[in-house]
């Protein structure tokens, strides 16, 4: 039997990125990315992405650091001087771009994951951006990954072929939820919380989007929260 | 008088750069930024970078450390597995991508540069990329950086606009030395050579280039050679 081929997944560690690992794991062979960026719950994440990993077996793991972020500020995730919001008001229709929007970050990860799979041979990146539920931040739109896609084609060898595959952009965050569980994916493992790194808030903007998917899905989070905001 | 509008501009320390630099500065206010990724001679690049944010009296500068180039291999400059060539077969047409790209490169650097430029509120990216005497890096053509332009547009807030600027792109060499001199930038604190931090190696292909660039544009290199291979 041939093997299968070889694909890059951005996991962060949260939610949505494990549900797209559980995905490209029915098809392909991982290998797994994690960026550290500064942000505040940036060990909590690291540990959720090396213990997912160790759930789906994968050897071939990239953890990088990032220390744009932290030096240019800019954003709630990674400037103490901007707080996270708890409100729930950036998640309101036409609120606008939220505070925890990080500059342009994700052509960060996405540029690491092309020169990755260009050097380990890989012919596609996995991402879990999801436009709708996403808070509205600019680089979780299909547009943007399109545009993306002619970047790699133009930047990277003539015979190098890489996809960025986007499974769950389409989806409602309760379907993801849903999806995750079908393929028992290890949700219990994920962390998506903006705030602290031991139990999870509850009130982020984050943890109010995951509580309301898992609400929608009419399945219980498997992880802990020192308070829940009724969806 | 209004102030000068700003830029970012990605300066390594090497000629293209610095000219990048002097042309920006005829029209623009500068944020000058620095990228170490890891290669051979990133101490002497960086402190080319410092001289020459000095030598415009820049205090915006933003000096980056990338990990994911030596993490990842790949390339002569960040491998130590693979050598630098000095035997200028590489320049030759047709030669095909040398070992000495570092895959999907200036993505990340662009990607920095954006995010700075979103957070600083300046109006374009400058950088000394140069089609026709550049080694055949496929992220080095027009049609390269007209698809990030649009992943800027895609990526980045509504009301952010953020041009990117390739003023050498389409000279040659000789014409970038000569442009340099004529607006008096300073070449004499550039570092252009792959592989020696103390005195440049005048072997490897960027120094080959080089001093083929100041010999066809009939002035002297500023800097010093080890060797000089007859053009």
């Amino acid at each position: 039997m041939a093997e299968k081929p070889k694909v890059v997944v951005l996991l962060s560690g949260g939610m949505d990125s494990c549900v797209t690992t559980a995905i490209a794991n029915e098809t392909h062979r991982l290998a797994l990315l994690h960026a550290s960026y500064g942000q505040r719950t940036e060990q909590r994440e690291r540990r959720a992405f090396e213990e997912i990993a160790d759930f789906y077996d994968v050897r071939e793991r990239l953890a990088l650091r990032f220390d744009v972020f932290r030096k240019i500020g800019g954003s709630a995730l990674t400037d103490d001087q901007i707080a996270v919001p708890e409100s729930g008001e950036a998640l309101a229709p036409h609120a606008g771009i939220p505070v925890t929007y990080v500059p342009f970050r994700n052509a960060h990860f996405l540029s690491a994951a092309v020169s990755w799979a260009e050097v380990i041979g890989a012919c596609a990146i996995y991402i879990g951006a999801v436009e709708e539920d996403s808070s509205g931040y600019p680089d979780c739109r299909p547009a943007y990954y399109r545009a993306f896609q002619q970047v790699i084609r133009e930047g990277t060898r003539p015979e190098t072929r890489i996809e960025i595959v986007t499974p769950v952009i389409a989806m409602k965050k309760s379907q993801i939820a849903r999806r995750g569980i079908e393929l028992r994916a290890p949700l219990h493992l994920t962390w998506s919380c903006y705030q602290f790194d031991d139990e999870a808030c509850g009130t982020c903007d984050s943890c109010r989007l995951r509580l309301q998917a898992f609400s929608e899905a009419c399945v219980r989070d498997p992880i802990a929260y020192r308070t829940q905001v009724a969806p």
